[in-house]
């Protein structure tokens, strides 16, 4: 990376940086002392590292903002919002309104804003309701305060003031109120504290008050307005596509996984690790999508949403998805084991193995495509019938495999209890352990459509709350065509060669 | 609940509440106009039912502080806090002392004040940097402004508002800002706007500044004071723990799960389910094990931990934990299925499996002492290769166990590649298919062991990082002594049985 050419007393460094960490190609010519060259050196190479840090950082910045141009959007908002707050100081008028406490609108839209239309929501009516609260109870106690004489004031004003703070704070580690009220509840206790606290010393208390809640209402209501009228981002549409894209996820997951292990390497195009890896998403978003749930529930209707749209069934969905993510990370780790398994017996398994699997994937494609459509189909109950029936398939077949011979030992007539196995040594056998693989892959792979039918009830219970209309007849079918997956064409491959062969 | 008792034209309303929902008996009695009564009674039921949810809430709130004191510490923390900062208020010296604005300081306790000693200095930091950097950026950007004319002046105040709040805004989508320094860009933009916003107001901006950063460092160091000496709640501290206490769940769920597979149905006392599902709690912490990562990075050195101690390691130790409560899962998922298993050939492998388990286990207990008393032991290794051992010694037994007969058909003849295994009908022979279950449950008990190496890879990592001191030779010996695991009690019973029959 560093060269260093000596020549004729001169020192010239040539620093050459690869391109992916941020192109920079300069040669520095130093003067003949070579303490007074290290130096300078020395601080050009600081001053390339921290560029080329900041450079990283613009880089990353820049695909953030490609990848999803509305969180620039979200940016140029606050902007706008900040930008309008701020007339509130140019214009005499207006600053003159509010009396002089602009600067609480200001504050306001900086800590409100939020990225979601719910967040933003939700933060604001904590911060108004709290501000009400604390304000009125702080002016109550204040009178109380000044009606029970000079020595009492200031005990009755601290203790109220260490009481209820302490209170508040305390209440902030029950889940419920953590979950919908923190924001309020900090703002609760700051106001109470300012204004009990400033009470002792402004006289105007509630001009004050009416002052501090104008410019918080302006400030809020200028907020709501622009994160729903500006290009919204709503918390509910979030969820509803976080949970689509996350079952999508899934059905690749799952049919990446088992095509993966049941492909003799015949084939040069085995599945990207994205794509085997892609289940991991769903166990890792649980917190995402708990605070997108929370912040969905102070949304209005919109698009497709209903006030009161069911937002915790999506949790519910969520869960079960999980749950099925888990079976699959076990189906994952089957994956470095598969040489062992007994190759006969591992074809014979494939064709019926990729059924299940197959069917399962596509119910779960479907069950994506009918929450992005809100429809709900009368054929998912044939198609879970198709999967059972696979399912059913491969146990018959478990069923119809030879069994473990038993030779009776001498140990055996001595006590019956302790019955030994011993292996059959004939010519004939595939040993238990060569077999032992491909059942328990086998045997993960069936435990998974009674988690895919978990998940297809939580849907269920999604369109009934929320009404999704049926869908009309001919469209599953279409879709079925268009949404061919992996082993779908696996299999179709593998009739096509059998269909030839016969 | 609510009986009616009708009495010569007047009712008698008799509410009784269950001892559980808090209690109440009271009688109401009503006017003789039954509109009159019903609507009291009406009203009664609100205020009832209102009063019980409150009850209920108090309950919770009890029971939240009698679990954990700490937090009820943490409420009063912050009200002696918020009294200190209002004495500013009170004390016309103290009051002057920061030209009157003595607001900031209370506002900076309330919001900066959190439960640990890393949050409330995270954000500390982050306020009091935050703070500084906007000021001196709002007042250099109002001097250009000033000097370039009346018309020009609200162009570049306007606009670099503007800009700033959007490129900070954006910043805070970026993950590693995201992650330590969200709160400093929000005051930053905060700050930046008061300033220059109100600079084209107020004439005094550097005495202005000057007081607002005396009153947040004031703010500030309170609060880190108060929560670093009274009782502190150090956010490393309780990482460290909350690992331990995860550690020790993984291993009582693992002992309790395989001990429950092998159950034959003859013990009354089954495992618990909360026992049972313990894992569950690893797979559900990585938020909070994230958060509290990331403020133990800002603590000082306390107790055991030094300043730069591995924090992320931890993080590392709990992904390797996960991995492991994952395979648990599929265990459990498993014990639905034991009653299909072929219970002569469950009872051979029950000893074995519970060996492995049992070794599994107690290297789980054995790495949660080493980390709770800050040690390493050399014995981890002897222990690790009892694991290994036992594992071998299950898949002895699985490769000792007959074969599947091979009985040659006559498709056979005609292709080599579409060989039928069929059944054997001797009477001598295990369904295959009853084998199942157990060898499922099998393969998947011996990749536990793995999944434990990979734990115990992380924890001597960090053991290495972070420089713990070797353990003194005999107290591994008393932990083993006072540690047995419930499969190594039931081990030893059967140990015991076993040469008591010979």
């Amino acid at each position: 990376m560093t060269n260093i050419k000596e020549d004729a007393g001169r020192v010239e460094w040539r620093i050459r940086v690869d391109e992916k960490d941020g192109s920079s190609d300069q040669v520095l010519e130093t003067e003949p002392g070579p303490a007074n060259g290290f130096c300078r050196v020395f601080k050009c190479l600081v001053a390339n590292k921290f560029s080329m840090r900041l450079l990283r950082f613009l880089k990353k910045a820049w695909h953030l903002g490609v990848d999803d141009p509305r969180k620039v959007f979200h940016c140029l908002k606050v902007g706008i919002a900040l930008s309008v707050v701020s007339l509130f100081y140019y214009m005499r008028p207006l600053y003159d309104g509010v009396g002089g406490t602009a600067m609480w609108a200001v504050m306001t839209v900086v800590v409100v804003f939020e990225n979601t239309v719910g967040a933003t929501i939700s933060k604001s009516l904590n911060r108004a309701i709290g501000t009400c609260l604390a304000g009125l109870l702080a002016v109550g106690i204040h009178y109380v305060a000044s009606k029970s004489g000079n020595k009492l004031e200031p005990v009755i004003v601290g203790g109220s003031l260490f009481l209820l703070a302490s209170a508040a704070t305390f209440s902030r580690f029950v889940p419920a109120v953590k979950k919908k009220f923190d924001y309020g509840t900090v703002i609760f206790i700051l106001t109470f504290s300012l204004v009990s606290v400033s009470g002792y010393r402004v006289e105007k208390l509630f001009d004050m008050a009416k002052q501090r809640l104008s410019t918080i209402i302006i400030g809020t209501s200028l907020c709501i307005l622009t994160s729903m009228l500006v290009s919204p981002i709503w918390a509910g549409q979030e969820l509803h596509c976080l949970i689509i894209k996350n079952m999508e996820k899934l059905a690749t997951s799952l049919e990446c996984c088992v095509a993966e292990y049941f492909d003799d390497g015949q084939k040069t195009t085995s599945a990207p690790v994205q794509n085997l890896q892609a289940y991991k998403c769903v166990l890792n978003s649980k917190a995402t999508e708990e605070s997108m749930a929370n912040f969905a529930a102070w949304e209005p209707a919109h698009g497709s949403f209903n006030f009161q749209h069911p937002w915790k069934q999506y949790l519910k969905i969520a869960a079960a998805m999980r749950d099925c993510a888990y079976c699959i990370e076990a189906l994952n780790s089957c994956i470095s084991n598969k040489t062992q398994a007994s190759k006969s017996m591992k074809k014979h398994l494939s064709d019926i193995c990729l059924k299940v699997n197959s069917s399962s994937g596509s119910i779960l494609r479907e069950l994506a495509i009918n929450l992005e459509t809100f429809k709900k189909t009368s054929k998912m109950d044939i198609s879970i019938e198709e999967m059972n029936n696979s399912v059913q398939e491969v146990k018959n077949y478990l069923k119809s495999l030879p069994g473990l011979v038993l030779t009776p030992t001498t140990s055996e007539t001595k006590s019956s209890e302790t019955a030994i196995m011993e292996p059959l040594l004939t010519t004939n056998t595939i040993p238990l352990v060569e077999v032992i693989p491909l059942v328990t892959f086998t045997s993960l792979l069936i435990e998974i459509p009674t988690r895919v039918e978990a998940i297809v009830d939580a849907v269920e219970e999604l369109a009934n709350k929320a009404k999704f209309k049926p869908a009309p007849d001919d469209k599953p079918k279409q879709n079925e065509q268009n949404n061919k997956t992996v082993s779908e064409q696996l299999n179709d491959e593998k009739t096509m060669k059998t269909l030839q062969s016969v």
